[in-house]
């Protein structure tokens, strides 16, 4: 018999074991965390105010007064304490298991709270560690999605397809950047999606020269690029996709610079595949590029892992040194920008298998002309 | 003649001016600001990347290539410098104006950020400054507001009392959690909104005992009480409203209950002035809440500061040493919540004026039965 809520509920048990079987033997290192996704990729609870105190056998959800309720209802894997007082709380868990040094995130915590902690850990021996050893657990852990994790990227990416498919009746002479922005989230939220994954790129014309141009009231004329650069937030997972399409005609300068990106971004996306460097991919794309003779105007990298983060590890840049692996899920997204006139970017995102680069974009990539 | 675009601009330049008059005399001490709200607050330029570079007779505001363009168009008192190699450029700014130490946030930048920084500006022999003097110069700046900033928070709350006036007629028996927020936010975003304050709260039956529920698949049955807590966001300013409605029928509890937080409410809201502790306002509602045997249900504070962040400074709680003054904006909302059961909140915005609470919130806090 499967179980769907076991199973569920049996990964959570997982990752956390994995994380504190990584902690020192000795039993006297904790772990603090205080980020709301790292929070909820260990314990499937979402909420900007918890925080996990994990120890080698046993890890506790401090929570206050206004979440207590819930906390307990649906955490299976932490044992949960509504605290009064956060930092006697924090200060008393410490002194039981006789904890001497603690790691805390770095890239979620801010200075003011990390001296916080700082302060007040001293006060029962306990060292704050300065190093990033927690964010690199952290990240391990999570660049490899598990296939419940693809389900729910894929499904937000399917809501963003649906959605824009929709739209694109919209996309004509006159439409509005700021109206069709808002059209795509509403139709997103419609079939699912508990938000957007960012603030929706719907720019026309020159604004498509600037790589994350904002949405305004200019009305899309003839002969002008649109650029969406969409995603969809499904039960805390993102999903990420450009597309750039032309309304009227394109000029034969349009239409060559199309072609370059779409080249790019094709040749990058097949050249996807365990045990190539991510720098490679990159590589890959900026080369083309380059080679064209616009390697000045694609000044941003080529992709990034995409996950309870929109913009995660692993970066597929020229200074990362990841390795690509089966289960990572990465966009590839190529663009080619000319100052006052207009820009070209196409985006895929999709998961690194044995076999290459399985693409949950499922949206045609050529020049489409409305 | 008075030139909107004009004083709107002399506004930013002031602003940085006062921030600038604030670093140490010899010219030797910097601040570097990376938040994104303190930079808008700043320049006016709303981007989550760029950061600024204070010195006492120069600011710089640092981009990268993709948002160079948009910057150099809107931003009128920096100096825009769009970078290769960022560290390369914030170093080289650093030895130009001969500065020794510089000052970052410690509220708004991570333990990760703050030290690739300390490392960078070490190689020039400049020190990174870890105290809070930074935070306190932005916040002393930004918890009294202007008259623009007042215009617009009224305006979020116009549009967020509006498009709560329409939802009510959606909100009867069988209406369902989730599908009052959607519809709440949607009308929101069609007045103008740019945005929600925060995941809307329109929660109803024992959901509203949790102070912070999360809208989900419940249907509203008579007898329930519904607590909405909305916020719109207009030109980078947030609202914040809370209003709890019953369905059909209360009980007499729920009218005892609802009748105490009305009374703390309004007794709190009515002794706002200038000159009064924010910690007595809290000491207000809670005594009146406490008094009537129901101090333990009311486990947060009793309000916040609004303006480019939903919750920030002036806090009226029990621990705030804040005085209030003209021009400080605050939220005033105890609340009763019956483990459960149940939940009462009530909660204006308003601001602090010579004459007491210019309350922006605009609706009737009588218990309404729909």
């Amino acid at each position: 018999m499967n179980n769907p809520d076991v199973s569920e509920k049996l990964r959570y048990f997982v990752r956390l074991k994995k994380l504190a079987s990584k902690l020192d033997v000795s039993g006297r290192q904790a772990a603090l965390i205080t980020s709301e996704t790292n929070i909820f990729y260990l314990t499937d609870f979402a909420n900007s105010e918890g925080t996990l105190f994990i120890t080698r056998d046993k890890t506790y959800f401090l929570v206050d007064f206004r979440y207590g309720e819930a906390v307990k209802k649906s955490v299976a894997n932490c044992e949960v304490v509504v605290y009064n007082k956060f930092y006697e709380t924090l200060k008393e868990l410490a002194e039981r298991h006789g904890i001497k040094e603690i790691l805390t995130e770095t890239e979620n915590i801010t200075v003011k709270r990390f001296e916080s902690f700082k302060t007040i850990f001293s006060e029962c021996g306990c060292e704050l560690s300065k190093s990033d050893m927690l964010d690199k657990m952290l990240v391990n852990l999570r660049i490899i999605k598990s296939r419940e994790e693809i389900k729910k990227i894929r499904q937000a990416q399917k809501i963003a397809e649906e959605a824009y498919t929709e739209l694109l009746n919209y996309v004509k002479v006159g439409a509005i950047e700021r109206d069709l922005a808002f059209e795509l989230e509403f139709l997103m939220r419609k079939k699912g999606a508990s938000g957007v994954s960012f603030d929706l790129i719907t720019i026309a014309g020159k604004n498509t020269s600037k790589p994350h141009g904002v949405p305004g009231d200019y009305a899309i004329q003839s002969g002008d690029f649109v650029t969406f650069d969409i995603g969809a937030l499904y039960e805390g997972y993102h999903s990420d996709m450009t597309r750039t399409v032309a309304v009227g005609e394109v000029s034969d300068f349009q239409r060559e610079i199309y072609n370059i990106v779409y080249t790019a971004q094709n040749v990058a996306a097949a050249a996807v595949k365990p045990g190539v460097k991510a720098s490679y991919i990159d590589k890959v794309a900026r080369d083309i590029i380059t080679e064209h003779g616009y390697g000045e105007c694609f000044g941003h990298s080529t992709g990034h892992g995409v996950g309870l983060d929109i913009h995660e590890n692993p970066f597929v840049s020229s200074r990362s040194d990841v390795i690509l692996s089966e289960g990572m899920v990465i966009t590839v997204e190529p663009g080619i920008y000319i100052p006052e006139k207009f820009g070209v970017r196409i985006e895929d995102m999709g998961e690194v298998t044995s076999k290459g680069y399985d693409n949950f974009a499922s949206l045609p990539k050529e020049l489409i002309i409305l």
